[in-house]
C-alpha cells in the first residue's frame, strides 16, 4: 500500500488497494482555497459568482490537462469525463460542489470534487482505464446561500425541480440564475437526467461523530427522515406586576416545561434520534407582560421512517400531557415531512470493502445534512464517504480537516469507484 | 348608613360613616364612557387628544356646577378645588386620570376621578365643608400610550421628570406634548410641586387578587420593588441534522431548564414575589440550527426591598448552577432597579378605619401596576384604594367592574378623605 506503487499501463485493477497522492491532493485543496479566500482563512465563492467561476475554471484546466472532456447542462452542472474501455456503458460518477457559503470553509463540497480529481490523476498516472467511464460532477448552487433552494443543480438534474423554476430564482439583488448562467457562460447542452451507473460523493462530515469516536471514515448508509412541526401554545397574557404566580397562565412557563419534556423524549431516541427547536417566539413580547402566546418550531430526525413516526408521536403525547396539566391550549401543525433516503446497499458495500482493504477505522452513519447525493440517490445507486472535520464545525471560515484524513477518504473513494467501474 | 342620610348644613363630620350615591356615580361613569367609546364597549381617549379634551370638559362642567374652581399647570394637570373652612391649609387631594389606552376600558383611571367627583357631590349635597380644602387632580398622560413615559403629569408635578423633557416628547406622528397642550388649551399657571396635605387615589385593581379572594376593598400599603435583569446564555450553534443529542451544547435547552428553575424559585417567594420572562430571543434563529445564543429578560417583584434582593440572589444562584451543569456561558446584567414605595401609614390607617366603619371585606395589598400615586408618594402622604375588576383584566375594552363595588370604593374614599381633611 505504498503511495508510490507502480502499476504498468493497461493493468486491470486488482484486489490490492490503490492509493492516491495525499500531498498532491492537499496542495490542490490549498490552490482552490486561494480563490475567493476570506480574511479569516475561509472561502467565499457564492454560486455562479465571479469567484465560483474562477474556481470552476481552475478545476476544468486541471481536468483538461488529464485529457478529460468537459460538458455542462442547462443549469450549469459540470461533467468532466475520463473515458472507460467500454464508453457505451453508463458512467460511474463522483462529485460534489465548488460553491461556498458567503463566509464558508475550504472543504465543504470542494473536498469531494478535488478528491475525485485526485482519483482520476491517480488512474491516469498509473495508466489505468476502468471498464465504465468515470465522470466528476460539479453541481451548481449546492449551498443555497445566493439562490434558494440549496442543492439546486442536482434537483434540476433529477427532475425534483423544474429547470424553468430554477432559472427564475433571484438573488438578493434581483439577479436571476438564468442571468448569472448567461453572464458566466456555464449553461450547456448535456441532457438532464442522463443515466449514471452509480454516484459516490466524498464529503466532510459537518458533525462531530467521527472525531468524537476517533474514526477516520464514515460509511454513509443514507439520509435521515425529517419531520418539521409548528407548535403554538396559548395561555393568558396579563400584567407582570399585578398577577400573583399561582393565578398565572403563562404560555412561556408551559413552553419551557415542554422543551424539557421534548429533550427527555429525544434522549430516549438518541443518538440516532435528534430534536431541535431552532425558532421560538413570544407573541407581542414585552418585558412586563406575562406571555400569552408562544410559537416554536420542532425539527425531528431519525434514519428510520417508522422510528421517526414513533418519536413524533412520543413528542406529541408529551406536549399534550404538559398542556393539559398547565391549562394552556396546544396546537401542533405539520410543516414539512421528508422520508428517509436509504443509499444503495451494493455501493455502501463497495465503500466498506475499500475501508477494510485499506485498514481504516470507520463508523456506519447517516447523512444528517442535505447533500446532492440525497437527490441523486433517487436517480441511481448512490452512497457517500465522510471524513472528520474539527469540532464538527462547517459553514464557517474555521472549518478544518486533517491532511491525513483527506488522503484516507480519497483512497476509499478511489477503490470503491474503481471497483464499481470495473463491474 | 342609609344613602339618604340627611345632615344639616355646617355639621362637622362625625364618626358615623358617610355614603355616596351609587346610582349617580354609575350614571356619571357611563356618561364619561360615551366619550371616545369604542365598538367593543371600551374607550379610546388618548392623552391630549380631542377625545381626552371632551372628557376633561365634561368633568370640568360637572365640577363647576358644584361651585368648584378649576386650574391647570404647565403640563396640563387639572386641579378642581372644593374650598375648606381653612383655605390657607394645604389641600387634601384625590385624583387619577381620564386618558385611556387606544383600546382601553371604561374604568382604569376614570373611576378614581369620578369617585372623587361623587365624594364632592355628596359633601356639597350634605352641605359639609371640611377644614382643609379638597381637590381633585386629573393627571395628564398617565397611560403613556400616545406619549412616553407613562405617569408623565405626576412625574412633572413632583419633579421626577423635567417640564422641558415632557413637553418635547412626541407621539408616533411627530406631534409634541407642547403642541398638543397648545392645540387643546390645557396648559395653565398652577405651580408644579405645590404642597398637598395628603393624596388618595381610588383605582380598579387591574389584577385578580380581590376577585379571587372575594374581597371588596384593597387597602394598598405601597408600590412593590422591581428588578429588571438581562440574561444571555451561550452554548454552541451547530447543524440540527449532524449533531447527536449527547454532543450538543444547545443554549435553548439550557434556557428552558433555567426558566423552570426560575419558576420554582418564584413559587418559593409567592404570592408576594413575582417572576416574569416577557422577552426571549434566539440569536440568528433558524429552524434547522441548534441555538447557540439565547437572551431573555427577567422581571422580579416583591413589596419588600430586602426580600426582593434575596429573591434576586436565589434566581442568580439557580441560573449559575444550571449553566455550570449544562456547560453554557451565563451573563446576568442589571437593567433597572426600582425600590419599593411604602405608602403613608396614617393614610393607610384612615382607609382601614373607613373600611371597618363601613363593614366591607378587604385585603391589605401592594400596587403591582404603576400609578400616579407612586410618584405622588414621594411628594406627600399618599395611599390608594382598590376595587375588584372582572378577571383582573385591564388595558382592554373588556374591562368590567360591579356597580356595587364602585359605590363601596367611593364610600371608603369619602370617609378617609373627609377624616383627613378635618384633622
Amino acid at each position: 500500500m505504498s503511495r508510490n506503487h507502480n502499476l504498468s499501463a493497461g493493468d486491470m485493477v486488482s484486489e490490492r488497494a490503490l492509493t492516491i497522492n495525499g500531498a498532491r491532493l492537499w496542495n490542490n485543496l490549498m490552490e482552490m482555497a486561494a480563490i475567493g479566500a476570506t480574511e479569516k482563512g475561509g472561502n467565499s465563492r457564492l454560486a455562479l459568482s465571479a469567484e465560483d467561476s474562477a474556481g470552476r475554471k481552475k478545476f476544468i484546466q486541471d481536468c483538461q490537462s488529464l485529457g478529460m472532456t468537459v460538458t455542462s447542462d442547462a443549469v450549469g452542472n459540470l461533467f468532466c469525463r475520463y473515458q472507460g474501455t467500454a464508453p457505451e456503458l453508463d458512467p460511474v460518477v463522483m462529485g460534489s460542489h465548488l460553491d461556498t457559503q458567503p463566509k464558508g470553509g475550504r472543504f465543504d463540497g470542494v473536498y469531494g470534487v478535488l478528491a475525485a480529481l485526485e482519483v482520476i490523476r491517480t488512474l491516469k498516472e498509473a495508466g489505468l482505464q476502468p471498464k465504465h467511464s468515470i465522470e466528476i460532477a460539479v453541481w451548481t448552487n449546492e449551498e443555497g446561500a445566493r439562490f434558494t433552494p440549496a442543492m439546486m443543480g442536482s434537483a434540476v438534474f433529477t427532475g425534483i425541480m423544474s429547470l424553468s423554476d430554477a432559472l427564475a430564482r433571484q438573488d438578493i439583488d434581483g439577479i436571476s440564475v438564468a442571468a448569472s448562467l448567461e453572464k458566466e457562460g456555464w449553461a450547456g447542452n448535456s441532457p438532464a437526467g442522463r443515466q449514471f451507473n452509480a454516484y459516490f460523493e466524498a464529503h466532510i462530515e459537518q458533525g462531530p461523530v467521527l472525531e468524537n469516536h476517533h474514526r477516520v471514515i464514515g460509511v454513509v448508509t443514507g439520509g435521515q427522515a425529517i419531520r418539521w412541526l409548528d407548535i403554538t401554545v396559548n395561555g393568558n397574557s396579563a400584567h407582570a406586576g399585578t398577577t400573583p404566580m399561582p393565578d398565572r397562565n403563562d404560555a412561556l412557563l408551559a413552553v419551557a416545561e415542554m422543551v424539557g419534556g421534548l429533550e427527555d423524549t429525544a434522549m430516549a431516541f438518541a443518538p440516532q434520534g435528534m430534536m431541535t427547536i431552532g425558532e421560538l417566539t413570544i407573541s407581542s413580547p414585552s418585558r412586563n407582560t406575562i406571555p400569552g402566546e408562544v410559537t416554536f418550531s420542532l425539527d425531528l430526525r431519525h434514519p428510520d421512517d417508522e422510528v421517526l413516526a414513533q418519536f413524533d408521536q412520543a413528542c406529541r403525547q408529551r406536549l399534550a400531557v404538559i398542556a393539559a396539566r398547565r391549562g394552556v391550549q396546544l396546537l401542533v401543525k405539520d410543516h414539512w415531512l421528508s422520508a428517509a433516503t436509504p443509499f444503495d446497499e451494493q455501493c455502501v458495500e463497495l465503500v466498506s470493502q475499500a475501508v477494510n482493504t485499506l485498514g481504516y477505522t470507520y463508523q456506519r452513519m447517516i447523512s444528517g445534512a442535505g447533500h446532492d447525493a440525497i437527490h441523486i440517490a433517487k436517480h441511481c445507486p448512490t452512497t457517500m464517504i465522510f471524513i472528520p472535520c474539527a469540532g464538527g464545525i462547517s459553514h464557517n471560515e474555521a472549518e478544518s480537516i486533517e491532511p491525513e484524513h483527506a488522503e484516507q477518504g480519497a483512497n476509499v473513494l478511489l477503490n470503491a469507484v474503481v471497483a464499481r467501474a470495473n463491474t
